[in-house]
């Protein structure tokens, strides 16, 4: 429960407030440069920025890599690596012995463990995806070099889907001590055809599986999604065409899909209403799927609810939290999608 | 790729045309009665019946089971079992061999493995879900003496949500030809809180995976889901209360959780907008969830596609076929979400 | 626990009175021609044969393949297949309900489950191996194609090392109503260097798991094995010479392994006292190790022990059983050594 | 190849002469103390001693966990570890360059990787076993609480088998620049009967698996082993007796095993040639087996071989190295052993 992937495994470690964080990638071709900038840089996108959305906390997160690699190149062998905690305060979190947080896995882990960490989450903080985030800009190094570039974006924060508005937006819920949730889209562009597996190893279901593991996340969906439910299969289905000219079919709903045209003349779909993937197995095309984060459960704003003993109380947050978990789950949805790719490559 | 589970793990094996398909299940628990009326009646609920939305087309699926039970009860052995094939007439579909049917499989199997069999789609053929309607029969038997009791329901077929309106859109899509997509829901009551793993482990990672691995899903979400992007955290998460009295706490969107109300009084959430999940881990509510099917790529109605050369063709599918796979689709929903319980269990 | 092999995995069910054994091969890649006589004829080979060592008792052991070929080539879909089981007297087991067996699998059966199937072994008969000889039989399949060749043979039986001296010990010990043990060499040739890996994946640690998942095997040694304790670093060591003429080189306690002497020129180790495989990986010589059988636990002969309630009693078995087993381990230790290979492949 | 075990798991990285070497505990049970100082006395055990069989090189392994404790006690998550390297002179290893070493892996890695690592083994190296040895005394914590004890001796060094007999040859082949070879014998005592899986879950499998993982291990056995091959049937079974009084009963081959017998009256076997285990499982007797070490590879007696190039070279080892692996192999097979018994449990 501690690693995802199959071929090319993650198996992390580490509470939010212990002594580091880290993990084990395995499976890792030998031979292959490694950036290490490049993976520090993309752990520096997750972690709390100037934006508005997010917590004006800092955190220093250094990525030590302790094994598999030799002169700049992976060996082949496991990559251990491990990223230390710091500003270990756990007073700071005293005044949540007694109360289950709202929204949080408190209650859930006192069920299951009967004893749980409350200082910052322990195993189910997101702190956790930093692991992930490493292990992800690993696997995009590999992916670059076949030419698949993986993009996440906001889609939507709130009901907010243009950047005035989401700035806007941000600004009123970060003033009214409230969070608020959104949707990132992400799009695989450059996958061959061919990639993910019959019956239980289609490609959406790893997908899905690896979006639903990030925490916050509420939904998956792929292609037209839950709008393909009110569409007939003869508005679904993706035609046949045969040609390099993407321009003159018929626009899919998911706009450009350049990357994938073809160089020389062959039949392909004509439409991409399918979100790359039939049968579990990538087209070709732009694979193009979304996914919903719902509100961050921390908020300023005092909540009416009850202690352990089930007094009424008001709950007040005390620490700084983000506003809106978007913006800093991209590099995470951008880093499962990776794994799960090379997983497949 | 062809196992699904961990603890309690189904293997399948068997191509749609092929002499049977089957499965192993192992980690089964030793001295469970097993009614195999009961296996056989939960594969009956999969077949094309008398209701508008399925094919005429008749198939005498019967489950024979081959090893791990003796004397009505299972011995902890692996179950083996077999479903013969019948109706194979390969000659109907030799009309498809120079054609990539749209919205089928037949296009990324060509392209993965250079060859297919275009014999009613293989392995990718829906009735590949027989097998795991058998696997999920066990499983229920299992959950059923626990007190779980899962049901999926039809949510909506097109944009239609009543038993009238979604006749009259069936009869209607039936007439042109064409088919049509839908939503259902899944409510799991009477599961125990502390179902779930941290991390990659997540009880909604596992659903998700096992959903998106069925064949024409396109989407997953579950509690408020995709609506809950829109939310702020103050409306999203579910306070606290102390008390058995369900229906004094506001109302949850997903109607009545009153299985889950405790005996005797204890603090608990007092809505259910999470689902039933929080942090990976059931909260002992109702787990809710909602899956998207696609419209079914075969349809009557004439398609402008091309041949594999490249030249224009008009497709008109000779075979018969559902209009709609959600209703047949319902049993396999609960299948897979039982087969994920019972892993965790 | 009731599979093998992790890219080309065999999993198995069935109980040896039950309605049928059988399994499901996954991995196996797709377009290999497979000739179902030979997988046939494999299976024969496990079979009681007329030699002396054997069980008059005759099964007609008929493998059905259900999936995974077509028009005689695998589709790299799984190999699902059973075998029925025939001669189903449960009675004749009707005297053995009340004692544990000395040298069987009873007492620890009843030890971990409570109750057991006393009627000939259940899942712990030698039965299962059937279902072994057939995934091995695909192996070789593969294997062959790539100039490997495995041959398990007789090392010796008892005390006896040669074809007199074996069939005159096999007599007598028939004749006293007892049975002997023995042990296998396996050699396997044509294998080329590189196969195996580090750490937990060594070629040695695989071939040892196999060899004593094997039932009544006790011991497994490769190259020197146990003698190799009582040599000097510099008189077990392979020392390297550089040539394609192995005789020139000092021979091998293992005899000729001229299919690994190289076409060209190369350097390669003069001896090989190693076994044909050093630090887990395989040297491209000859890969020589060797299995030890006890005795079979079934004898004629009275033994005396105590029933299931501490009364002394005389066991005197009344079924008709093998003298060794050897003979018949031929084929699982091959089948076994198939699996192994090919799932380093 | 990086893992062991399936319920509790081990993973490794960490090459000889890279930054550190570690692991991460999978599955350990919450709430266990932990004694900190247990683990590293237990790796201590692994260092080169003041025994004339252990090289004089000073390694000062200090295990650092990073996870899964929390005030003393371990809380059910992953427990991540490191041992930093030290020593590290790369240029030690710079005459070895262009030479395969006898009896080393260097042959192997070249053939299989391209390239290797020259720097004494890099993942080859035998340093990889403290990672074990920590893991392993995790597994002791367990097995303590239940009572049982594994203890692994030495039963002969070359064909030496008492202390001054072993003294005189470890003294005679360091003053001959040589190395010698061992075989370990092994016993487990407190482990309750029921412990193993049927078919390829044997406990002997799993047994054979761990120790064949060790470098330099040539051989397992257990209980008769190999000496069983030329025992009859009705010299190896264990027959049953009834009672407490394990000193009446003949005596098994492996001594008293007195932990063994029963408090009260039971049916038991009253020898214990089996080793401990029938049909995969065990018997709630001693389990006894017996590991075979290869001599160390490195001597310093002058080696005639090759040179890569082919050239006929004297090679003369420059490093420090013990004359037997077998004393500093004691804790790694106990290691081993713990791990794949807690495994099980």
């Amino acid at each position: 429960m501690n690693s995802f992937g199959e071929h090319i495994k993650l198996t992390t470690f580490g509470e939010s407030h212990g002594v580091a964080i880290g993990g084990i990638i395995e499976g890792f071709p030998a031979g292959i440069e490694v950036d290490e900038n490049f993976i520090q840089s993309e752990l520096d996108r997750r972690k709390p920025s100037n934006d508005k959305a997010s917590t004006p906390r800092k955190e220093s997160d250094r990525v030590e890599i302790l094994s598999g690699i030799f002169e700049g190149k992976t060996l082949g062998t496991p990559i251990g690596f491990i990223i230390r905690n710091e500003n270990q305060q756990p007073n700071d979190y005293d005044y949540l012995k007694d109360i289950f947080r709202p929204g949080h896995a408190d209650f859930t882990y006192a069920k299951k463990y009967g004893h749980y960490d409350h200082r910052g989450g322990g195993r189910a903080s997101a702190r956790e995806t930093a692991t992930r985030v490493v292990a992800g800009a690993f696997a995009k190094t590999i992916l670059q070099k076949k030419g698949i570039e993986i993009t996440a974006k906001i889609k939507q924060i709130g009901t907010a889907k243009t950047p005035d508005e989401i700035a806007r937006l941000i600004d009123q819920t970060k003033a009214d001590g409230d969070s608020v949730g959104g949707i990132v889209e992400c799009v695989i562009s450059g996958c061959p055809a061919g990639i993910g597996e019959p019956v239980f190893g289609k490609l959406q279901a790893k997908l899905a599986e690896a979006m639903l593991s990030i925490p916050a996340v509420k939904g998956f969906e792929y292609g037209e999604g839950f709008a393909s439910a009110t569409l007939r299969g003869s508005e679904h289905n993706d035609a046949y065409i045969f040609g390099t000219d993407y321009k003159s079919a018929p626009a899919s709903n998911f706009g450009t899909d350049e990357t994938s045209a073809p160089a020389v003349p062959a039949v392909r779909p004509a439409t991409n209403r399918s979100g790359g993937i039939l049968g579990g197995i990538s087209t070709g095309q732009d694979i193009v799927f979304r996914v919903a984060f719902k509100p961050i459960a921390s908020i300023s704003k005092p909540q009416q609810t009850v202690d352990k003993s089930g007094n009424p109380i008001e709950l007040i947050n005390q620490g700084r939290h983000d506003v809106c978990c978007v913006p800093r789950a991209l590099p995470v949805v951008e880093a499962m999608t990776a794994m799960v790719l090379v997983d497949f490559l």
